[in-house]
């Protein structure tokens, strides 16, 4: 089924334990900032719901029902490309991290290490993961994927963890009916919002660790849950929010710290219990959909931070100063990279894992995660070089509002003629905005680390065709067999005539 | 026709007037520098001929005549991909400037700018385009395309020149069947090995300027012709070359210093004569698809690169060193990324200026050609300090060929166990031979300096777009028209609980 | 005089109109956020009143009486390393903007450009800078400095603005006892705790903007003078400031919008009134002393924001990472070398406009700068890279104050054994407070943008050394004239055995 | 005594055994490559000899005689800045590597590491040392430092290496009068001019390898010493060498790599035979002092370069381009910066190994190097781009000297209006040569790799004031001890009054 936004709504008045700020929340839909991540999150349910976005977000089961169009599983090159335009609506509309991203990669992820444990040891995962998905899909339910262990000590493993074994999510007991576990996860975007949670490794894991190796999913609501909500970027709202800190205020960081303290899991929802070895799979897994997300929630916001500098350099008068333009072309060219290689990296997948699930071309989305991830500081800079000192100290909604205060910076924060001060003073609050911390170190995090993606990178360039290719040069045996590099013709095959020694400039040669 | 090797070899002793280090070139076949050129260029010919290569390169034309299909126009994404895999098969095969590359990028250009000329102000060139193209199809020719003048003082135009009016190309008589021209084309590529020159303006013009707006196509032995080759990499040749420098040896710096001393050209030859308001054009057009084959030519490069730093880190035992890996992975990655942008540009083409030929994407194509230009200095810096201090003080042919030296040689130059000598050897030859500057400058310079990206990126960028996503983050009008951003949902759409104004850490929000 | 703390204080009681966050202030002291403001600038008093630091603080003034060492003019390099010690223990002690940085720099500046005007026009302004001085020293002020005007469309000259004149300060009125002048400066370091602003034009001028040639400096009370705060990094304050935002809660943005609405200056308090050919000289003068302001600033943060990365490593369990390391390794490197080029900026000053004052070194003092604001963003990702998510995560002072959350964050937050979970939050607060963009935007735009040193750069590089180095190498006549380079010894004072031709590697040379 | 130029060249022709480019060398003075060498090594004759250089360059030892300042040992800062102002004048007099770097500074390292192990073991190695400096001081021998192992697989340590136990160079035996040593020393900078020869351990070593930890200095014609010299840059000497490649032609590649094939050592001459635990101490002590040199050796080359690009840009006609200005104002700001840290490397100076020797501070001189090193192919691809495709494609002195072609280059390649043709391909044959890889290679890896100076930072940054500076701002015990953070004053000393809650604007803080 699609469910309706009111139904949507209704829902997440669930008994929820959930605190921001130190104070617990009645009501994650009239908190003053939660609520806006509620709305946000609510746009997942209103573009499936509306005749422009319907055939996109809306296909149908095997039952014929119709369903959410990222509950299912992608399994061609062209349901990743259809998956990609659904993040990127998502994100453009709301401007933030949309429901359905976390969850949707990690039971992705799901499917495919599910599929490769059943064909390897012979389990019957992936009965219960579609048992699973069916739920989702007849329930329509928001979910949200939590990977992200609080860690501990990164030197230490997590059973070698000194204060307490809990840095790493566990289980804690195994009964009949099901697991206990406990630990908690952190970091987790979207989960206020959410109805279901899922669970799943960070790491790779050795035999010693196979407590660790644990995949689940769990309502919210479910007893000895605890939600921990992030700071707001800043503590205002409403209107006076929207005009201050126009992108976060409306998306507000989304992550919470989930604590699971001792809590009962049924068989049917546990999708990995100690098989340790698969860790790495189902990391990898979620890794490589997850990245491909990354890249559609960027072009939002590069898009947006390119068009700001723009509109800055074109209300101080500099657009037409070179270096200006430079750093324009730039941000743009950089914009244009991340859309194109996220696209690319769904047209030619990889499908080593499962039988029938494709993932994202692991090069192509790392290198595109990279792009934005280590140039994102470089953007930044030169929106805050281009907009001036004011991207700082540009006055709030407050001061703007005060009709004693009005007047002077309607005079005096004028610029280029011919735009309103306000919408200056708009800009400048935008660029503060975008430029802010929040998003510089979800942009690196987010995803993944850099050092992750290096990992995937190095782990999965082709380099017996780049070592083939240098081979060839110098003619170091090893490259006649590669594919590629020991088909290419030879150039024996021109038959030149004999060299003509005569020439002064150019010794004779050494035999 | 596809001529077979020899009848392209027999084809250069044709007269032409070819200078090398300061002497005369008898026969461009057998100067001992020259000739590993014209091997590398005769691949061109051996490839069509080959079965495994010939259904790529071998095309018919519509009068059902067998012909090369570089000499095709591209009408498709398609034509556009499968001229990427000519290239790249070229550039991987012979590890250089493949033969039909420049005037195979001035031939599409001459194309579309013959297009819009006749659609605008009603000349007739295409006509004489198609027929110039036939004669190449017919006879096979090899060509090359003289885009870049010398250009004198940067800061003055053409006609403004102080000490002569030559520093551009530029028609000196107009005669009954034909035009006369003076002027110098500067580093043009492939030149010794082709049989034919087109010629191009490499900027936009004013009407002061339009004797310089003109564009032919003449034989290289055209009396009035002068080629003055560019000095090889190193002053040797044959296998000494092929160990020493084994990448620039065997594929020389082609380019030439072309003067056209008062040279008659017959009008069918002429494809702009004066039309100055089509300079741009005609030289955007080329620049377009030049930057494609740039794309294509450096991934047979990069790979190499790649390849070879992996390989001596492996050699030299560091391949488990983590900063090795990354740069390692670094390498890798923008290999990647410019595969997948010049792949992305052509499946992305634009058909703006001609009616029915396409050309590259321009943004796409021009972050693919800036990503290997921005980046190529710290590729080498990273192959050097992989490689260590011996890439530059590594023994040469006549080292290792001396019986006296050569057991030092190989005893104390030895690394990683298992690894014969002479193997690691010849890597560092090929890395100190691939990042010395030949390949530096011309990897800024070739296809367009990086100021020409940076023009190109910020005149193509989507301005409008960019702007809109900002515009609609704060509600600036403007957004609203635009097709992507003016048709986003409203996040209105859900209807929201009133805020509970009591929590305590959060104040009232200002009205 | 040397003011007590108390005398301070008292002073800013002044009856001065201010607002901050749309509100107006009653008295700077005891506002919630601007009061931490006034405690920083109050540690400019407590310095000189303390044992440790009187001798380096206070010196005597030619009339014997003690007076604050920064309101003293720079006669010597060892003043100048004197000026900067005083401003690294104020940053250090204060955490933030010292009280007398921009006022101190502003009348160091009037001195030079005073003595400039005197000897170059006849005018009489150095007597008046002066007595201002004297002033100044007798009652032991608190000072800043107003420069950057709000510029308007910065493709304009002041004069041809298009919406009013308004855009730069300037003069609308001369009357007989002074001038009355209007307009407004933007984000004016220091302002709430200042007794005087001393203002200064930015820019150079031409004829047409003579009336925006204008120095002077006023009391913060005078009648017409608004003063309109920035907005506080985040909008709490007391302990929960300085558990969440330890820097900036402390610190504060100290900018003001200072608004001068048709303001009387006496003109015993005006330094420039129209000699438009002089506010290069003032501009310039000020941008070397604030550039060496702004290396002395950032050395504590530069040692807190490296040492938090190193805390932050340290806790998290990866210190020993090598990429961990590398990057630690940088950021100490800029810290030093920030430190390294300031003081060598004093080492080696210039006085080529006073003639008894001296100021940093143009080409050092600009490239301290250059360094830390190129590379201030890259320091923010390495620290938030180390740092990782959490840096963003982390939870607030209510959070950890709440007895029902503080045990799960206890348990879940801890890392590293040995080390308080307490302690890791508050380095992670410390490092999400000082990579947020206040300090980002500061850094590039304080104390000028980087195009500014650029120019700088540019205008003081000695060309004639740099080419004369160029020319001798390959004899281009020129550098013969050169004091270093046309000195040096030839080489062909060593007089060598002709060459010996007859080895077979090396052809004959071209004669 | 200081030897005349005509005594030096003398004492080169002494039997040595050398090979360059395969061919055994009779005679390096006449050799045509080689020579050149010659030429710049014999300026440190010069230069002593000259009136205006004698001061500088000639001190007196203890007995009074007049000997080379580079042969004394540096004991005061004042000392380290004379020693950087001879290295200064030696590198841009002779435009390349001086005679007296690598073996002054090896010399000085000795002096060092004997002073440390007799004062911590209760060797008599300093009495040697100074017995050895003697002999040098009064035959006014050239001297080079061999440090660099051929090193084998780099991941093994040198008595674990598998294929042979050679690739440190070792003590093989211990006899009654000396040792006897073998094994290779690689890219050993001013070989072939050198008498003499000072080896020094390259690394760290543990007790396994004490055969290695090994120090002595030895005449280059001694029996059983090989050296092959490295390749020219390329293979033309005389007026087309000077003209082609006026800087490398004129200094070479003055590396060999020395063979050291069972050769016998006088214990007079031996200053570390098997104390490993001192390896470290000897390694640290040389790159200090040779890191200081590379900054000297650097000035010259970076003026040049800047100077170049400069040049390049007038005669191009682009010099007012902004962004050709930028990169222009960044080359000398590197420049610059390079100079100041070296200098201020000598002002700040450590003495914590020997008890009268100071060696440059080490966070500074590293700094220094990474600074160039990190830089030069930025400050390469900056030349390129400015000078554009010409600095590859320039024609050779064969070309210009070629009556029929000089009229054409003449015409062709000129450029802005008054600069002679030939004085822009000078320039541009001067920026061919600097860019090309060997100096690239040599800035990487001479005087340590990148990733050395790294080390050192992150060994010698410190660690306990940066973490204070952090651990004060969010007082974390540890900083009160730290002999500048700990004395700071603490805020609290400003008693200020409570602070007013009624502002609307800020909540209430959290008690």
């Amino acid at each position: 089924m699609i469910r309706t936004v009111e139904q949507y709504l209704e829902s997440l008045n669930d008994g929820r334990q959930i605190w921001c700020l130190g104070e617990k929340v009645a009501d994650v839909r009239t908190h003053p900032t939660l609520s806006s991540i509620i709305r946000t999150a609510a746009m997942d349910y209103v573009l499936p719901n509306h005749p422009d976005y319907h055939d996109l977000f809306v296909t149908k089961n095997e039952d014929g029902e119709e369903v959410h169009f990222l509950l299912t599983a992608p399994k061609t090159a062209q349901d990743l490309l259809r998956r990609r335009e659904c993040y990127i609506i998502g994100a453009r509309t709301g401007g933030g991290v949309a429901l359905h991203c976390m969850g949707a990669d990690a039971l992705a992820a799901f499917t495919v290490t599910a599929n490769v444990m059943d064909k390897e040891i012979g389990t019957h995962y992936s009965e219960r993961v579609e048992n699973y998905r069916k739920l989702l899909q007849r329930q329509d339910l928001g979910i949200t994927g939590a990977i992200t262990d609080v860690k501990g000590d990164r030197s230490l493993h997590p059973s070698k963890q000194k204060q307490h074994p809990d840095y790493y999510l566990r289980i804690v007991d195994q009964q009949k009916d099901g697991i206990v576990v406990r630990g908690a996860k952190v970091h987790i975007s979207s989960t206020p919002g959410s109805n279901e949670v899922l669970c799943s490794p960070c790491r790779t894991h050795g035999e010693d660790d196979k407590d660790y190796a644990l995949a689940f999913a769990l309502p919210l609501n479910t007893p000895g849950i605890k939600l921990f909500a992030v700071e707001p970027v800043q503590r205002i709202y409403g209107e006076e929010g929207k005009f201050d800190y126009p992108k976060t205020s409306q998306t507000q960081p989304t992550e919470c710290l989930i604590v699971f303290d001792d809590v009962f899991v049924p068989y049917e929802r546990v999708f990995m219990c100690g098989e340790w070895q698969f860790s790495r799979t189902l990391a990898y897994a979620f890794a490589s959909y997850h990245r491909l997300y990354g890249t559609c929630k960027m072009i939002g916001k590069l898009e947006a931070m390119t068009g700001a500098a723009a509109l800055a350099a074109e209300y101080n008068g500099i657009e037409n100063i070179t270096h200006v333009r430079k750093k324009l072309a730039w941000m743009a060219m950089i914009t244009q990279m991340v859309a194109e290689l996220g696209k690319a990296g769904c047209l030619d997948p990889v499908s080593e894992f499962g039988m029938d699930v494709v993932m994202p071309n692991r090069m192509t989305i790392n290198s595109a995660k990279f792009t934005f991830a280590s140039n994102f500081h470089q953007m930044c800079q030169h929106m805050q070089d281009i907009a001036g000192g004011l991207s700082t100290t540009i006055p709030t909604y407050r001061d703007w509002k005060n009709p004693d205060i009005q007047p002077y910076l309607e005079k005096y924060l004028g610029a280029k003629d011919g735009v309103p001060t306000e919408e200056r003073i708009k800009v400048m609050r935008l660029i503060k905005d975008m430029t802010g911390n929040f998003w510089q170190i979800d942009t690196i995090h987010g995803e993944g680390s850099m050092a992750a993606q290096e990992m995937f990178l190095y782990g999965s360039a082709d380099w017996d065709k780049l070592k083939s290719a240098a081979k060839r040069s110098v003619n170091i045996d090893g490259w006649q067999s590669h594919p590629i590099y020991g088909k290419l013709l030879s150039k024996d095959l021109v038959k030149m005539p004999p060299v003509d020694e005569s020439y002064r400039s150019i010794p004779v040669t050494a035999r």
